[in-house]
């Protein structure tokens, strides 16, 4: 079979509460798109692959297709387990560490383990279609989220990366902690709150120390509760920041919700670094890309 | 009225979920203490006094008493608002700052601030205490817990102090994020387990980082469901003293929970620094040192 007659690509990037699918062509346009909150988490059971075949129908193609599944489905919780592929790897290295759950119809992408220090899966999907969109081998690519990955791309392949629970620390601060109680429930944004939590998380040793300014600077009035979360927000990204040590001059791809994106990039303006931003369907681009290396 | 003719002094320790209150002699001596749930966080407005008085007659007094109160009972929540008094302070300091509800009856022991970066309000009385039951006037006296102060003593006042939310991310962690289902929800004490998320801590740069290695170690069976509890308390105990720049020689004085206390020792000993530990009842002894202070 020669690469141009592969079939089309069905690419999937399933979490833990999210559902979002793409039509490919060999050549890498896609074609059509659909997304749906029908997340790992939704799910009993079984019941993933009659999902899965059912709502791609939606995507409109009805040739012979290859499935390629990234994300939380290939745990313990999803569709079936697919082990960790070890760093460095490459799309080759992904290609051939595929779990096939039907063979060549259906297959899980692996998340990566650097050593047995740390893990994602999907993140590896999204670096690698960052490289592929901007043409880079060499670079350090930042998935802001939830579980912020900060990854090192050299040679084209992972070479290994970082996990940083930024997003969920700042969730469980603002809705959980005590520092709830003077922060305004509905979001507002405040820039100058923002980079005075970034200076702060930058100056201190800990977040258990910094968080604590939150409180202290809303009892003598140097805060209001409306301006409360964007100074949350400024402290928990300034403590992951300063933890990954970026420096003026640093160089940085940012991918992933573009407001979320935005706050990254004002934070490492902030310290002299630079950035670019992608979306998240950079994913695409690395699901075609690991395809590519399929030998079907 | 000379200092003998003092009458006796109602310690009591009213903080958001306990009440604790103590007969103490003129001399010093302890001769009752109760302790009720009834923390400021269970009242309504207008109940404190009454609740207060009644309660009291349960330690047997009959004579012309003064109350001196410490903890949140001052603050907004609370019977009065005791304004912050600034560092340094010592006993002297705070008896002079006192809030007096009922003219030579009732006075709230202010809170301390450190400058307007950082507050206290009831662990300055156990700090006082401290000295007074060690007869110390330089250290560093340390109170683990839901928010850790670490506080320096210097010429018999306190000089500064820093807070680190160690107990409250600890809770958080365990109950509320990502990592609670790899954690049995019994509590297990595990030493290997608590002194290797000790050593985690202090080799990472963040808690941010460090915290998800909990997972990490779960999934590839490094650390059992039984053992997770003690290495989440590793984690953020080794945080905090990382962040606090502990260091082999450093003399540490813990005031608090038993238990706890216990943790701190062994994570201090574990990294070549010593401490001795006094109970929470430094509190008493606290109060009784400002009530000297006191011109009735």
């Amino acid at each position: 079979m020669s690469a141009t007659a592969k079939p089309h690509l069905i690419a999937v990037d399933w979490g833990t509460s999210n559902f979002r699918a793409a039509l490919i062509s060999p050549a890498g346009e896609i074609e059509n798109e659909l997304a749906t909150t029908r997340g790992v988490s939704s799910f009993a059971r079984g019941e993933f692959a009659p999902y899965l075949i059912e709502t791609c129908k939606g995507l409109g193609a009805n040739t012979q297709l290859i499935y390629l599944l990234a994300g939380m489905i290939g745990s313990r919780e999803g569709l079936r387990e697919a082990p960790y592929c070890p760093c460095p790897a490459g799309g080759l290295d992904l290609a051939l560490a595929l779990t096939w759950v039907i063979p060549q119809r259906i297959a899980i992408v692996p998340g990566l383990r650097n050593g047995t220090d740390d893990v994602m899966r999907g993140e590896e999907s999204q670096v690698l279609g960052a490289a592929a969109v901007l043409g880079l081998t060499e670079a350090l690519i930042v998935l802001p989220g939830t579980h912020s990955k900060w990854v090192s791309l050299e040679g084209g392949r992972i070479a290994g990366f970082s996990t940083m629970m930024t997003g969920e620390f700042y969730a469980l601060l603002r809705n959980h902690s005590i520092l709830a109680k003077s922060i305004a429930p509905e979001e507002h944004w405040d820039e100058p709150s923002f980079l005075a939590g970034v200076e702060m998380a930058m100056q201190g040793a800990s977040l258990l120390h910094s968080a604590f300014s939150l409180r202290v600077k809303f009892l003598f009035n140097e805060l209001k509760e409306q301006e409360a979360s964007s100074y949350l927000s400024g402290l928990v990204i300034g403590e992951e920041l300063a933890a990954m040590q970026v420096e003026p001059g640093l160089e940085v791809i940012l991918v992933g919700n573009t407001a979320l994106c935005e706050r990254y990039a004002l934070a490492l303006q902030h310290l002299g670094a630079h950035s670019r931003s992608l979306g998240t369907q950079a994913s695409w681009m690395g699901l075609h890309a690991i395809y590519q290396q399929i030998k079907l």
